[in-house]
């Protein structure tokens, strides 16, 4: 799925091949500045201000990204710092002496520019969005079929109270749904440029328009954008909000490799992703190559993100420097956001539930895990400061001895020393100390989770 | 209106002093942490949880914060790792014996530290939204103002073509109402937060609730916050969208103030600070203060905005570090985005305009700013290579002559060698090379923008 | 330990009541401040251009810090974008008239906050590299102390071979090494800063100097640090330096903490903190607080440090901004960094290992752990692809059925299915197949890291 | 100079074409991954552990990096996370299955990308140092040749007081050798890595070596690289500091690039770029392109640098995410730093300085440029309180009539209203007054710094 004009990926496994590669690669961002001048041409058309012909002649010609080369109007781009002022001279050349005058009139490269990024843009969020609800279909499935399976909630690394692997999923889930719903909005906003040399669509009106101002509507009509309110070349919400929902995606997906890297540890092993890498060495190991490609990706995008949160100090009416800084931290942050998307649909998807293991670590602290629910019922008959002294001396015993909490209670109640238990049965005593039995609304708020949609 | 709660703020001329710096030092944290506390017990005594004399005495202690000491808090918060451990125990003496057990029953630090976060960002982002909106106000009126006051247009520092001081700040307000209107939603939705140990309400529950899922609405109604759709504990949308919100209100005045430090220069001198920051010794000197400190607290949010991207990656139920390191990143965005709105509504509000100066700069290039509009003009005319070469000659002479373009054209004229323009009168074409009237739809444009409210 | 005026430490449980909250807080920076103001008068007098009898007054007042109000120099700050210049009119008030005039003299507000940011740096460098040193040389005692304890060397998360915790503590300890060198070199080059008013020097000549460059040397002098080369107002290589270190110091700790965070987790439990932070409602947890607030520091870190670099940028003699962002970034970096290694010493000095958890986790993988062994060691006697067929074979059945694989060898040998192996015997199997023996040159590396000092 | 491996730049003019991109592309990747596994096979075959005619003919299938698909490698890099693996399989497969057993015996993935990285950054290095050493030697003759060309020095974007190009120049070049010093350093010092699968160097030993720890030092010999201290899988010293180094570098020509956009604009011009980029329909443009590339650049490498920081906390003997996270960003830093140093050596050598545009600006103020030295010298005989009244009147006057101070203090000197200063003639006051004579020890502190080499 790669080709030449991406770079190879080879540094880059968390997004090589993906959709959001093929969408970002120099030769899409070609196609993207080659639609860019078509439709200009096109929209003049429309508003009168140039042939049809030209316009279609132009379009045909742009339709062809092959006729331009890359790797020349990178280095041409030297020149004048951006790759529009050579691909227009190319472009013009190309479409021959008559249409030529018709090729980018009246606009500036940065108009060219931020609209190929809108585009690339708006073509690299589709799959992702994709990607994104694949994911999110599979943890709502493994939240519903795992509503009920109970594991220690861990917090500060340690064995809490239990949860459920259910709310874990549905957790996860609702942070992917978060994300989506901020790709799409910024999706549904990305806007066209249109502004001429300082913004002021002046040329234009040279040109002949009796009202420049309609232009960029015309113009973001035929790209599939939003027209822009005024000209953005140093106003840059629209990047901004791109970085934002870019970061939050790559890091809401994070939080999932998080837990599954955590989860796949040899000690802990509850979770196994469908198809680990191997080793050829060690063929035990089953490394959970989805999570950290994705966890790779977690780490980078706030610092991407916050280069273009640094643009938005752009000066005067078109700026050296915080515009040129843009190009590559977008694209970087489409593609880890686009890769982690994919990987994340992958690994939600093949994911594997032990929930023997889970139930099994639920023994691990030997009833302890339970104690915050002794604590709160034994402090109305006991009182609070008896149920207090107890549980910490069975504790204790639980602990250094490794002893199950409820057996030593039960030991206790038994040898009357708690005579005001007296009537709580073995059972009773079992239940309460039960892991299993002490995952509070876990379920609820799983169902109440799975109802969004 | 520091207090020594707050630090002095000696290092942070920016918010030193703003309503930010009030709303977000560590008295302020304080009275949230026990307006959080508070409520929570209110909240269960609405439930039917806890006696509500608990809950009035509960509350009654905790609006005296000067019953607390920060600093030893502070310290003791090193034991846990957080300061609300040892605050409950000061809280639960201070209540006394028989309403001890209902404070903070039921819920963990976090449930309490996140949720006096929300509270402290709902009650600094208040203030900023005014003076975001005294800024944007003023900007309008120098919008209307100025509609028709031509200047140069820059691009890569050079006068490009000329544009309007009614534009420039029009655009600036759009970035103003762009950061009011993502502050306002992010300050709507603020949650609060409960889940006890490990996001499950299992506690509650075992206190006696019947549907412990009910119980977070009431918190949240005490306090005026969100109710949550689950605990967050490790779902950080919340955070994410706070640190997005505020790193763009600060990139957005930030653009503000570097236009305001251009054209301060002595060299350029077009607009000046209402009250300049003075120097004893050299009197002459007006610094840019305000844009000064906007300018730097704009350095420096996107990355602590990074820092709380990156905590969405919150391994288990609640993690060991990812939520540590939010909170003074969380109030440092709050004081720096506080701070720089204080200090944009300023000045804007003092800006002074110098048109005049303004104009004389049009001249600068001697007509050639207005060169793109004479390419547009002449190409139909002379045909696109005489245009073309006519223009390059007459601007290498006006360069290097100092002569006026439209002069020089007129010269070309008047001499014959431009038949074509035989009836173009000296004053058409002064007409056409007089920058005042080459600014395109500067004017509809700023129309607009004032539209929005 | 801490002080009003350094804020209460309320959020900041990572750097609270250190030796870094000491040296950094306003009150600290204040003295700074002050001994900067002294030490530039009576370098002046030393090269005879001001009074004696008045640098003496100037030394006594500016000793006396309560004599100034830091909240209200924090207020006044705003008016000139930083607090010298309220703090020269307080002092030369305060010196009274016959000595004001040489208060300050010749300098500008930047060569005092420069000068006084090197002084807290060096300061509090001091007790961070005092405790680097604890923690490295406790390290180090765990590291020969453990020289020969096995536990598995886990990469991505999984298994792979054997190492020894004395190799862990010996890499931990030469990153701290690492960072202790770092930070001592840039402590040793923090250079005093005097430059006047544009870095010319030009207002002490005018005052009479002969030689105005020998002045910032005798001024340097005064205060410990190095003499400038330059002026370097808008040259920042001190303050990057700082940051590199100061991010360098604070991720290494951060190494550290997350092997301990691992290895603390319930299911593992090798290491455990000397006294970890407990939890009321559940007396099992013992979270480990130390490694969670370093590794909450070292989240931070990086982007503090790239705030830094980025003031690089400093446009200009004196720039609007740039310098302006990096107070308090250096601050919080002095502060993460000096918490983060007192948090790193007791955490080292206090740390509990678990041999016996660690030799019980070799086993866990069914003697797979040494699957790369056997591999180099068959291949020669059976050849290469029938060793990897076997291999593959016994691991399948080791790993599905729960069967050691070095059992699983023997049974094959005694089988005579190898014939090639049948003088091996059932003790040679076991050594071959023995965790404990298959760690490589882990004791010979830990050995020479010890060496180094 | 870019080729199909690279990407093809065209989002990246600053780096495109430049020796860094020649030397960071997919192919150099490639190349170096070979190189270091080729090493490691002579390695081995130098400690009698390979047949040396295996460790021929690695090396000469490794010399042909055209056999290896780059495409291919990273869409299989997916499976384990790393191009490694399958370039392992590839190489294997083409060494023939004679020597296929020694290729990359006993090694682990990481043990090759690092030693790969380390090699890529030791060759970008190179031509980065190369031009720094241009740039810096432009520079010199700048500052001695401009040593006593006056212009206004500004601070808060103000005039303040005069200095010379020449300190201006010989700042930047300070900086320059600075960042010269890190790279450096840091080049000398880059190290191989072998450590085998989880550090220990076990492999080895299995396959024979007597001492195993001897290895590393042989395969760095190999590849002109240093020995490694101990196995850096986890220890991250060596990223870390190379990201120090190009932030620095990047950085601090950020420096010297905001000087000239800011000496470059229409209104200052003291400044051009030898060869601005310029506009087809505004001839009169000529874009300050070179300090527009090298901003870019700066406004990027300390967030990439802070990732790279943050890549220190790396867990485990190898981990999950940490050391993905590092690929692109070194690259991109390598690819930054060296372009900026490209683009700066470009802007030094061909810097225009128009000195008379310099002297009109000192004019600029009338004469407030030297109030502070009038001040300093007006003080001892008006004393203090009477120098100071005299000249805020006249700095008034000054500013508010368009007057020169020094014609109004010689006005006043004339009128007899200043009887102390009777006998000051015209031409002292002139002179006093003349900013070409108040550069303070600018000439002085210019030769100083340039003596340095």
């Amino acid at each position: 799925m790669t080709s030449p004009d991406t770079g190879t990926g080879l540094l880059a496994p968390g997004w090589a091949g993906s959709p959001a590669a093929a969408e970002t690669g120099d030769g899409a961002f070609l196609r993207a500045l080659l639609d860019a001048e078509a439709a200009l041409t096109r929209a003049q058309a429309t508003a009168g201000l140039v042939p049809a012909e030209a316009a279609a002649v132009v379009t045909e010609v742009a339709a062809e990204p092959g006729r331009f080369d890359p790797a020349s109007l990178a280095e041409r781009a030297r020149g004048g710092g951006n790759p529009v002022i050579p691909l227009v001279a190319d472009l013009t050349r190309a479409v021959g002496e008559e249409h030529g005058p018709f090729v980018h009139r009246g606009a500036t490269s940065q108009d060219i520019m931020d609209t190929a990024m809108m585009l690339v843009a708006h073509r690299a969020l589709g799959p992702l969005l994709d990607d994104l609800d694949r994911c999110q279909r599979a943890l709502a499935v493994l939240a519903a079929e795992h509503r009920d399976t109970v594991l220690p909630g861990r917090t500060l690394t340690q064995h809490a109270v239990p949860t459920t692997f259910g709310l874990k999923a549905a957790g996860w889930r609702s942070l992917v749904l978060d994300a989506r719903d901020r790709a799409t909005a910024v999706r549904a906003s990305l806007p066209a440029q249109l502004g001429g040399a300082a913004g002021t669509l002046a040329a234009f009106t040279a040109y002949g328009a009796t009202d420049a101002t309609a232009l960029p509507a015309i113009y973001a009509r035929e790209l599939g954008l939003c027209p822009p309110a005024l000209p953005w070349h140093t106003l840059r919400t629209p990047v901004a909000d791109l970085a934002g929902a870019l970061a939050f995606t790559t890091g809401a997906l994070g939080k999932l490799a998080a837990d599954v890297l955590t989860a796949s540890r040899t000690e802990i092993a509850e979770l196994s992703e469908g198809s680990g890498g191997g080793s050829s060495a060690m063929p035990h190991k089953a490394n959970p190559v989805r999570s950290t490609l994705i966890a790779a990706a977690a780490r980078r995008a706030p610092q991407l993100a916050a280069t273009l949160y640094g643009s938005l100090v752009a000066e005067d009416e078109r700026p050296a420097g915080a515009w040129h800084a843009e190009w590559e931290p977008l694209r970087d942050l489409l593609r880890l956001a686009g890769g982690a998307a994919r990987d994340a649909a992958e690994l939600s998807e093949g994911l594997r539930v032990h929930p023997d293991v889970m139930r099994e670590h639920l023994g691990l602290t030997h009833g302890l895990i339970v104690s915050e629910r002794l604590s709160a019922e034994l402090a109305p008959v006991l009182g609070r400061s008896r149920a207090k002294e107890l549980l910490t001396r069975l504790a204790r015993r639980a602990y250094g001895e490794g002893h199950d909490l409820g057996e030593l209670l039960a030991e206790q109640v038994e040898s009357g020393e708690l005579p005001e238990l007296k009537n709580t049965g073995t059972s009773e005593i079992a239940a309460l100390t039960d892991p299993t039995r002490y995952t509070g609304s876990a379920g609820p708020l799983t169902d109440r989770a799975l109802e969004r949609s």
